[in-house]
Formats: C-alpha cells, structure tokens, sequence
C-alpha cells in the first residue's frame, strides 16, 4: 500500500507497505479526504517520537467491518484515541486520557495519510448524507475546538479573546461567536481576518492590544510570542487556554502568575457529537478555510504548503 | 526611627530613618510580632525590585489614628494590598490585585520590620483578645493558604497533594485537613514530617509519589523541583495549584499539559475574617510552626536564619 512515512523527523511517500491487519474490533477504512494539522507539522520538527504514517484528521469509507456489519461501507469521521478500555480514565468515560492509549498517526497507530488504515469500530461516527466530505473532514479540529466549552463556562459578561486565526483558530472563533459573549480574535493575516470579518467576528490588532483586560485568552498559536500576547491580554484572576502543541518548552515567568492569581487550561481533543450537529445545522463554516487540495501521493508537498506561514487548512483527496 | 532596609537586594539594619508620615486614612502602627515569609527571602534575593523596609506579616498596636478613633490603641493584624478603591478590580471587590496597589513591604510601601509603620485603616481587623500574638501574626500566611479554597472546590473525592511542608506548606496543609477530602503532604524534614503526623495529616516520601494519581496538587515549595514532583503527581485533568513565589522563570513542557489537560493555577492572598476565626476556634494550630524569635534589632540574623532549609516559621519580637 502506498502512504506518507514519517520516520526520524523526515518524511518519505513509500509504495511498498503492507495493508494493515484488521484486529479484532478494528474496521478498515479507506479515506475520502483527510486534513493536515499543525501537530502533524510538529511532529515532523520531533514534537513527539512518532515513526510511522502520520495524519488523524479524515473522513472515509468502510471498507471492511468483520462483525460490525452496520459500518460497512458507510462514511465515517473517526475519534483519534485508541483506548484501553479498563483503565481509571476509561473507567470515567475520559478515554481521550487512557494511559495506555495510542493516537491515530501521532503515537503508536498508523494515521490517515496511506491508502488504507484501521481504527476500532467503537471510535466511529456516520456521517449524515446532509454533510459533505469538505465539512466532515473538519469534524475532528472543530470538537477540538469545542473541548473549550467543555472544560470552561464562557458568561455573557465575559470579554473572551482569541490569539491566532489560523486554521485551529478560526474553528475556535467560530465556535465561541455562537455564545452570548464579548468576542474578539488577534489575526495576523488579510484572509484571516477577512473570514473573521466575514462572520461578524471582531478582529483586533496584536501590536494594539489592551493589557489585562480579557476574562479569557485561547492561544492557539502555540508559539512563544502567541503565548505572550495572551499572557499580556488576560486580567488578573482571567483564565488562558492553551489550544495548541508546542514544539518547544515555554520559559515562563511563574510568580507573575501567581501574583496575578492567572488559571492557565490545557485542551485538546473534543467531542466529536457537537461538532457534527454544528456543521450539520450549518452554525459553523468549516469548508471557508479550505487553502488548497493536494492529492495525498503528494503529501510531502501538501505538508510543507501547511507549513507556510498565513495558510489555513490543506487537504489530501484520495 | 530603626528598620530593617533592603536595597539593590543588600539588608542593612539601619537607625537614621525618619518616622513615616501618616497620610490620610492611614493609622500609625508599633509592632508587636512579625513573620518572616520566603516572599522575603525571595525580594532579596531579587525577585520584585524592592528597595525600602520589607515585612508584611504582623499583629500590632495602632498608636496613631486620625479619624478612626475605633482603632487607636486597639491590636490589630492588616491586609497587605493598599488600593486606590477605583479601579476595575477595586470595582469588583478584588482590593487583592488593584491596577494601582502597594504591597506592605513588598512593593512600594515601606513594611513591617520597623519601630513603626503605616497601613490605611481600612486594612485592619481587630484581633480577639482570645487570640494570642503568637497566633495572630499567623494571619497572613493562614488567610493566603485559604485562598485556594476561594478558587477551587475540593470535594470529598478528590485527592489532594501538598507538595512541601515548610512554613506556608504547614498551613495549607492544616487548612485542606479540615476538608473531607484524601490529603497527603510530601515532607522532606523529620519536624515537618512529625508536626503533620502529629495532626492525623498523611506523609509521603518524595521519592516514592505515584505518577499521574492526584486530583490537585498544591505546590508550595516555589522551586523547579517541587513544580516537577507536582506534575509528574497531578493526573491528566487534574489542577495544579500555584501558591508559592519563585525567584525564576521556569522552563515548562507546555505540550505535556496540553496533552493531559493540566490546570494550573496561580494563588495569592486571601481573607482575613475566615483565618482569624480558624485561630480563634482552635481549628489549626500555628503556634506549633514557631522555630525561633529574634528581637528586630537582628532582623538580618533572623532572615539567614529563616534560609536555612528546612527551618519552618522565624518572628521577630519588638
């Protein structure tokens, strides 16, 4: 089978792999279009040891489903933990944080880039013939986007800003301007902030932000300058969301947020559910930041184009 | 008048200064016992640039009050934040982290270890003749331990690490042993291991903490070391509490806690009405923190006393 190999941070497309064995609980998927994300770039700079085919972010098809015959040949988006199932975070329906858990092409499992893939058919979800692949595609950084929600209650008296339009952050921006709140997102783009603009969505200068002045911060740039914006932007007992890998460890000054009394949250993967009822009732408009399509032989140039600063989503057809 | 000065992070003890000036809605206070804290240590050490009379922990004597005659003579203990009363967080009630604060001893506001000091009456609570001066002069310390309990809930599920058993450790931890909850303390020296056993607390070894088991850490030690036993102990989901300044910055894996969905929370000063009736309830014993008194007049004795590790709470008498 042919797929995009990741291996000592280089990445090499390869024609010569085996088609993965389908284990028991597992269907086999072949992917329709897949997405390419900012950890998918981090791990190429060793955000994390991975050897292996990346990419998580997919809709596909089910091409086989020993003893699940409700998913075969279905169209399906796919939740990225593979989980354990006894472990004290399973046990708590928390299984994004299985201790034993693999990622779909970021730790331990083969990812989405790659003709075929297998994922358990307990981590699957139907698309609705009312949402395109283009939409479907996005449903795993919108719920992402939508974890906020679920570890924060945003008031309508909060002032809530977002650092970082980019193609995490957009889906963020879109998801909190459905909340009786005073919003507003730092863009350092013209077509970010135009996509913003475009919705409603206020858009603030990073060179001309007020200091301590936001109720909460997500940063979703995951680069230190990001990181300090929002430390800049949040008041005092304010919280900031950490939407974002970083490469890199942050040198950050503690007392100053222990004098200023600062929550900071980390978030990462979300609710798969909310997010396809979004994009199914039309409340968020994922198919806006598609930047460019690439056909996923030419990953590796897919890859880098993410790469390129101001770029918003790539996708690989199949 | 006599002080204890502190300037480019060099103490001297000094007998050339002049009385402080009582503006309006001040009172003049004497002394009668103070506290030495490692935010202290940590100004010399060069943490905030300081340079006037540090100390803010402290029970007095109100000497001089113009226009608050209900204070004149009376024993007082005072909050430490002198606050303009008009800003947003005044507003709010927040006094704690005023736009335009001083901080007693800390930050534009000469301090405790002195004949005499001023502090707006506003800032002062009477102390019960129930409560000693050995324990009043505990307030400060007990109300900033409380002040965890003002941001977060702890439920009697949780499982709760305090990670340091020095002197603001003691008092968090006695503090949290009030709650039903699982508490543990890591201690690292024989009397503090003792004066926590002494209470029923539970002790652990730092070199023998589970990974990954802790619902909420408090890491009081405000060294590299104690936020990294704190990390490594917190489980994913879980919150780390911050109550301690530290002199440095700290290199922090940002990806791990967005990974594990670590929250981390600063903690500051907290209130006064509920520590001083903690005391005077018997319901947490500081007195038994005391490891040594100096007169002021050798406060610079003192404060290398109060370096020495392990060494839990240093007083000055005057």
């Amino acid at each position: 089978m042919r797929a995009l190999w990741l291996e000592k941070q280089q990445l090499k497309f390869r024609d010569d792999l085996p088609l993965p064995e389908i284990e028991r609980g597992d269907v086999l998927i072949q992917p329709r279009l897949s997405g390419i994300c900012s950890t998918d770039l981090e791990l190429v700079k060793g955000y994390y040891p991975f050897t292996g085919i990346p990419g998580h972010e997919f809709v596909g098809e089910v091409i086989k489903a020993p003893g699940f015959p409700e998913y075969e040949g279905r169209r399906v988006v796919g939740e990225i933990n593979i989980t354990c199932g006894s472990c004290i975070y399973c046990q708590q329906d928390l299984g994004s944080h299985c201790v034993n858990r693999k990622v779909l092409g970021i730790s331990g499992r083969n990812g989405v880039f790659a003709d075929n893939f297998t994922l358990p058919a307990e981590n699957l979800h139907i698309v609705p013939d009312s949402i395109s692949d283009e939409q479907a595609v996005f449903t795993e950084p919108l719920a992402a986007a939508l974890e906020i929600q679920e570890q924060i209650k945003i008031s309508s008296t909060d002032r809530v800003l977002v650092v970082g339009a980019g193609r995490l952050g957009q889906l963020v921006a879109q998801t909190i301007s459905l909340l009786d709140c005073d919003l507003a997102v730092v863009a350092r783009y013209p077509k970010q902030r135009k996509l913003l603009e475009e919705r409603g969505i206020k858009v603030l200068d990073e060179d001309n932000l007020a200091q301590g002045m936001m109720d909460i911060v997500v940063d979703t740039t995951g680069s230190p300058s990001g990181f300090e914006a929002a430390r800049s932007a949040v008041r005092s007992r304010g919280t900031i969301v950490m939407k974002s890998t970083y490469a890199d460890t942050l040198d950050i000054n503690i007392s100053s947020l222990v004098v200023d009394e600062i929550t900071l949250i980390g978030s990462r993967c979300g609710p798969f559910g909310p997010a396809l009822k979004l994009i199914n009732d039309r409340l968020v408009d994922p198919v806006s930041l598609i930047e460019e399509s690439f056909h996923f032989t030419d990953s590796i140039d897919a890859i880098n184009r993410a790469g390129e600063r101001g770029v918003l989503k790539v996708l690989l057809s199949y």
